[in-house]
């Protein structure tokens, strides 16, 4: 089968289309024929050297992936034929994909296997961190990054849970587009002292951020007593300053938490919630959102256009 | 009636034994005559000027106390004459205190009202972030501190729990007294790096940190993976560096606590908890460990022995 491997840890030009033999490990996995194929920013990281594979994991890209099945074990409710996606340990830049059937989920509805794969891995990060944070309803919820991948689902999950949804994205066409998704408030981080503006709205619950360091003294300020932060991206910095006088004042919570690296009965566990409480919202009141669609052998520009920030929503690699 | 106030912040000389009429505010309290009162770390803080008692406390230390009630609410449980300890805002370091009575607890059978007031801050401080923890039997629990008033506490409630206890204490006549009191390893934070015996020991499940900001990134090495670390205390720094690299790599937490913040409800119903849990333990399984006890007119040098770092255990004020 063909997968697109990184050659050696560095920039996008590492990416590279290769024959391989399907050999997969587990003689009990599902085995899916890709057909899209959604681009993470996890992937970037991986195929810079700083996110290894997890043991036992395809070593290339691919946390999600939409197309058929293949082969299903009896003991599955799964057939051949099926039309399937999945959340996956890594592997889904490729034709073929081994998975455990506990990781599998119908495509909703009404989608393309293209929307169907722009949708698992957000999904499961929203649910899990919002379950992770006890999220309730009537609370609010500040999500970074609110153009992103995750971004998009957050915002429409959270109201659909019946949060009040604060975001934050670049610019004032992004801001728009989150207002549209059903953001109740949506700052331009470029413009606004977005941490005094969402301590003007009150603060915030619970924050759901994909930055970091950068933001670490500015989410604490923007929590409210009993505030949770869950941290879930570090893409401006590892290494922040936490006031810890903040912290026991406002009684809150740092949380920080990751996706692939949790035990097969977790991850089955956070896949069997998104089936329950998101996969009924699609599509009326959670929508895909792709920016862009490109065939796999163009991962590695796949890659430059995330990187480029121009992305609202999500990239997708299709499989002929 | 008598009460020992803060003239003006600064050291143990700013306590002063004043006279000053009692005149609780809140109809509905119940009156408490004082025969003992706890001292607390808190209780420094507030003398420095660093930590404000709160809107509609007594201005004047004293977070426990125990003696013998004056006056109750006829809607309450409560009968004037009753044997009670209680967990207080402030106020303890005097005759007479005013109390919500849904924050009364008996004197446990076989305590005397000293021992009882030695106990009832350091039981809600342990429960409350034990349960905020989501700690459980078989879990390793960190107590730093182990010698302190809340870590003596801590070891033997831990225990009573079922969980592992794992200590830090300054020299090897306390890492073996908290041995004593149940601890399965004491570890001596002058001699030992403690965050490495402690991941030769597996690792902990949940930390309970009185130290703050110098001790946040050894309490992050020596959290298990799904780690919990509750700081309710800030004795050596309250801005440090955390690394949020190891924090979402472990799906780890960072808590931050108080009590005397909370609104009355949450207080009431940590004592409520106190109640259930803590005090069928005592004497038991729970020994309130006294290291010595003072005159309230010697609150100053109460406050000098707890600075000194010579106490195993708790310094209790007497009220003739």
């Amino acid at each position: 089968m063909k997968a697109c491997v990184i050659t050696t840890p560095g920039g996008p030009e590492s990416l590279s289309l290769v024959d391989m033999p399907f050999s997969p490990t587990r003689p009990d996995d599902a085995v899916m024929r890709i057909t899209a194929s959604g681009v993470n920013r996890a992937d970037i990281l991986q195929r810079e050297g700083r996110y290894p594979a997890p043991p036992g994991a395809p070593a290339w890209p691919g946390l999600e992936a939409a197309g058929t099945l293949l082969t299903a074990p009896a003991s599955s409710p799964w057939s051949p034929g099926d039309r399937v996606c999945a959340l996956l340990p890594g592997g889904g830049y490729a034709e073929r994909v081994a998975v455990d059937a506990s990781l599998l989920l119908p495509v909703p509805d009404g989608l393309t296997d293209v929307e169907a794969a722009s949708l698992v891995e957000a999904a499961c990060t929203v649910v899990s961190n919002l379950d992770e944070a006890g999220a309730r309803p009537g609370e609010t919820l500040l999500v970074h990054g609110g153009s992103g991948g995750v971004g998009t689902a957050a915002i429409q999950i959270a109201k659909a849970r019946g949060m009040r949804v604060i975001t934050t994205a670049g610019g004032p066409e992004r801001t728009a587009r989150c207002a549209e998704l059903g953001a109740d408030v949506a700052l331009d981080h470029r413009a606004d002292d977005w941490a005094q503006a969402v301590r003007d709205e009150g603060g915030a619950d619970v924050i759901l951020d994909v930055v970091g360091a950068a933001y670490l003294e500015a989410n604490l300020r923007a929590l409210r007593t009993g505030g949770r932060l869950v941290v879930i991206g570090m893409q401006k910095g590892a290494r922040g300053e936490l006031d810890l006088g903040t912290l026991l004042a406002k009684r809150a919570r740092v949380i920080g938490t990751t996706l692939r690296a949790r035990p097969l009965a977790e991850r089955a566990a956070i896949v069997a919630r998104v089936r329950e409480e998101v996969w009924p919202l699609v599509p009326d009141r959670l929508r895909p959102i792709v920016h862009a669609t490109l065939p796999l052998e163009r991962a590695g520009d796949a890659h430059r256009l995330l990187e480029s920030g121009e992305v609202f929503g999500k990239v997708v690699l299709t499989v002929a």
